[in-house]
């Protein structure tokens, strides 16, 4: 049995099947769906402790613990869930899922059309956030979770809990949102465009139905990786862990790898652009352009937050600069304006946006005692 | 006559042939080479009026004015040239010079290799920002000048102004530095190697030697001006002129143009990718990466500069986040530790890293009372 510090364990990835259509907000509708998803811990018998997790841009529902046969393919926040751990599995339900238009498994564009016994690809619909989210909540009806004791983020998953709160407000007792910001600013949308135009002006990208000719759009998908990284990572951060530190001790005046950044850019541009998909990449990035919740009401972030019914716990970290603190509090203020119930902390970190994967104790200690206080 | 309010007027290139080999930092030896240059205003009796202004990565010779054939190719910083501008030309010469290993005329990359016959391409040896000083200097010879009355630059421009001052000491009397740094950090260079990635991996560059197969890697050379564009604007900046702002009005849920701000980076990228060499741009950015002229001294940056013997007026802008008002004060911090004479100004402009372009009153008031104290 796992102990303290132990963590889940052995985990196991399921499936769900959904046969009802599910009417898109791009005006797409998806025929029938799989999503595949993790839990840990115990559903209790009122079923009022579970915690939705939702993922990032690059994310899935491989949240915590290990696989039998990969004992090293580790959850991507497994520190933040387990037996006393801030997401404590002794005492909550913890669900992961891999969205819609995922490459882990749910449905996306490298599954089946049924309509052309061929994948998707460029052909599947653009989703958005609220698209995931209507998808979850079938997922919770399946479980038989009414209403989730929170729904929980960093990044693109704050996002989705932050619209969990606004279009299921009976269905959300608490939204945790992390490193998030209510739509995204230009700069934002800058830097997906250009791992976007990345993408799809590799010639190997063939509008997006790679699968049919045997290739994928590795350079694009390598270069859009190495941009985001960039993002992610604070600039004190960068220069703490590589500076201008050479590879090989000296300038060789070539283009091959020079500064130890360049390696660490390249090295995590390649493993990511060895599995993951294009065409979910590109996906995900479109509902980060798109999110925006206050357009349902001209902009005004207060009239639409004021639909929501849940306790708000809003994170933001010093060094993020893809979502500064100054993003999270454009929430915490519209929760504010309307009396809404909202806890709010700056964590003090040097790891940039990826601050909200850290095992910070000051950080967990916010979000676990938090957690701690939800009557279930 | 030009006015005061009219600039140089028309101008025409010129164009130097050097004849003698010029062995580079790199280790490799340019045989001879042509410099293209511009001059303004005119040198006097002494030859101790002139000023020298330093391109950044995408710069040339053409500084100020326009050519008789094209009246609207301005020169890129014409706005603080002329008569009665910062950079008076009734008082000083003024010489732009396109860097070696350019595109606008200079020997470079798309030049014919005396060897071969047929043009550098790849085999163009990298160039650092002190060669370019060392063959700006054999330049300054040709024109009879034995010290500039200031070298002035913005960016990478800045930066010849620094190396000027260190290389030679007796040659400058004024170095003006702007929006520059001392050397690149990681972050800096991270976005550098992106861009170049771009460049190296897209198909059409062939190793370098596109020129001998008709085409050109311009599908990666817009994507590094994309992002360049990015990192040359202010976050606020962005926002003020692009927002969140839709090409349509309405999302049309696709991968064209969505929201202007995408418009603006694609329009930048396909200009620049129709004219400039991609060779040439990865040398200037690798240029970028290897200043550090404090690496000759173990990185004591107070040592190197205690080499120059100029005055110095040291620019930075507070939206600039390539290069911080923090990255000018390390220069200005060096200067004042050894008792030279050093001025600083942080201009407060919203324009970013481009602020350095823009005829904001207040800077332009500040380059110009400097020079206007020189004495010639």
């Amino acid at each position: 049995m796992a102990g303290q510090n132990q963590g889940v364990g052995q985990v196991e990835a399921q499936r769900a099947h959904f046969a009802t259509p599910l009417a898109l907000r791009s005006g797409g509708v998806i025929p029938e769906y799989d999503l595949v998803y993790e839990t840990y811990g115990q559903l209790n018998a009122a079923k009022s402790n579970a915690i939705l997790v939702c993922h990032a841009l690059s994310g899935h529902h491989h949240v915590a613990g290990h696989y039998a046969d990969q004992p090293d393919n580790v959850g991507w926040w497994d520190n933040i869930v387990g037996p006393g751990r801030p997401l404590d599995t002794d005492r909550f339900f913890i669900v992961g899922v891999n969205n819609l238009g995922g490459c882990h498994g749910s449905t996306g564009p490298s599954s089946i059309n049924p309509a052309t016994g061929k994948p998707w690809g460029a052909d599947f619909p653009m989703v958005a956030v609220i698209d995931w989210v209507k998808a979850q909540a079938r997922l919770a009806d399946q479980l038989g979770i009414d209403a989730w004791a929170a729904v929980m983020g960093g990044s693109l998953g704050g996002m989705q809990a932050l619209r969990w709160s606004i279009t299921f407000p009976e269905r959300v007792r608490h939204a945790i949102i992390v490193a998030a910001a209510p739509k995204l600013s230009a700069q934002n949308i800058a830097f997906n465009d250009v791992a976007r135009q990345a993408i799809l002006t590799d010639p190997d990208f063939h509008g997006g139905h790679y699968y049919e000719h045997n290739t994928r759009p590795v350079r694009g998908l390598r270069l859009a990786r190495m941009l985001g990284h960039i993002t992610y990572l604070s600039d004190d951060q960068m220069g703490e862990k590589f500076g201008r530190e050479l590879r090989n001790g000296a300038f060789s005046f070539g283009f091959d790898v020079e500064f130890e950044i360049e390696s660490y850019l390249r090295y995590q541009g390649d493993k990511f652009a060895g599995y993951f998909d294009a065409n979910t990449y590109l996906l995900m990035t479109k509902a980060l352009d798109y999110f925006d919740p206050a357009r349902e009401d001209n902009g005004d972030l207060t009239a639409t937050l004021a639909r929501s019914r849940a306790g708000f716990l809003v994170i933001s970290f010093s060094t993020d600069w893809r979502f500064t603190p100054a993003r999270s509090k454009e929430i915490v203020h519209a929760l504010l304006a309307r009396g809404r119930d909202v806890s709010y902390a700056e964590i003090d970190l040097n790891f940039g946006h990826d601050s909200f994967l850290m095992a910070d104790p000051h950080y967990h200690a916010v979000v676990g005692s938090y957690l701690a206080r939800i009557t279930l």
